[in-house]
């Protein structure tokens, strides 16, 4: 069944982000995907737009971001992760399970509903590759800042089979 | 010897609370534990009630939740994640050793005691798993919203025999 | 080649602090370094003095700690954690690969350069471990308060051979 997490985004018309494109002046040094063994550990990731820049709407929800858009945004963050695992691994088939995944939403002191946000992201995994793959535990939290101001960022461990 | 920590649980009357239950209108798409071979991941729990429902006091720490009472819903956010450990193994017993503990606070800006908060989380697993089991690696920080206005969540992984 | 991460350390002119001291008041039930078969679990560590004493500046980047200054506390952090390590493993050879970085910076709410903090962390894990061990995947964030005040904390887990 090699491709079958590909065919699965081409039935959902779901198209993966390049790689990302940082803006200049900021500078990395780690890695988007570390493999490690069976393990898989993807760092903290934002919405990307298709040409692997970084996605806006930016800024804190919901007071500059409402709530769908950071939903979206949680959607595109769910498709840049995906694209940066089959970099990494090559095919998405490789992935035996998703395991854990930490949403970080850029958040105003009094948004309580982090839950909301992250649940696209969730809904997406769970949709590409399955309720048995794909389904994972999750915390999602308000936190003061965001690298680039980005609505969110999640980072997750996966495990190879 | 099993049921050691069953029995560790009421020598210490201590009760587990029923499984989580949400408010309505807030949907997950993700479980609350995961479990990858021997590896347990422990979704971000808060303070339950005995029938599963949201523990208060409710808000931030400690200008709507004092420290004394944040450390009594770190207390209770321990039962909660041992309630949802033992509906997601069975046995609790099968815990062979806990890794790491990740408490997110929903704190003040000014306030710098989130290791104080979280201490009896720690102690509460310390004293129903025993020292050499229950002995983690923790990381405490001061969030700007949890889900629920929550005082506190908690994520963990832990390890099976 | 025993001893080799030591004798970089020696190159590079860097010195280890102390074991970490804990102001008067403040207890910990959690272990800094926690192992699990050839995983390591690193607790939240900060900067540290020589002695073992928490480093200042103390407080919100960049507002009470410029950018440069939080880049130094990184710095001083990623020694924290060779110690803690050193200290926990005996050999820090035995260190077969970095896995995962959690940096949370006390940040200021506009700050957006979390990524720019964590890098000279990153830089000397990379130095001292050398790239193929030491390069890992990483997460960046802002959250609204650090234990003891500190200008920030990092998480990690690493790989014995």
């Amino acid at each position: 069944m090699a491709g079958s997490v590909a065919t699965r985004l081409n039935e959902l018309g779901l198209t993966l982000p390049a790689s990302p494109k940082l803006p200049p002046g900021v500078t990395i040094s780690f890695e988007w995907v570390r493999i490690r063994g069976n393990r898989v550990f993807v760092s903290g990731h934002g919405p990307l737009a298709p040409d692997g820049t970084p996605a806006g709407p930016f800024g804190k929800v919901p007071s500059e971001v409402p709530l769908e858009a950071a939903q979206e945004s949680a959607r595109l963050t769910a498709l840049a992760v995906i694209a940066g695992l089959q970099e990494a691994i090559g095919d998405l088939d490789r992935v035996a399970g998703w395991a854990m995944v930490n949403g970080f939403v850029n958040a105003d002191p009094g948004f309580a509903q982090t839950t909301l946000v992250l649940n696209p992201f969730s809904d997406l995994i769970l949709d590409v590759f399955g309720p048995e793959i794909g389904v994972h535990a999750r915390t999602a939290i308000g936190v003061v800042t965001v690298p680039l101001n980005l609505p969110l960022v999640v980072s997750a461990e996966v495990e190879l089979s």
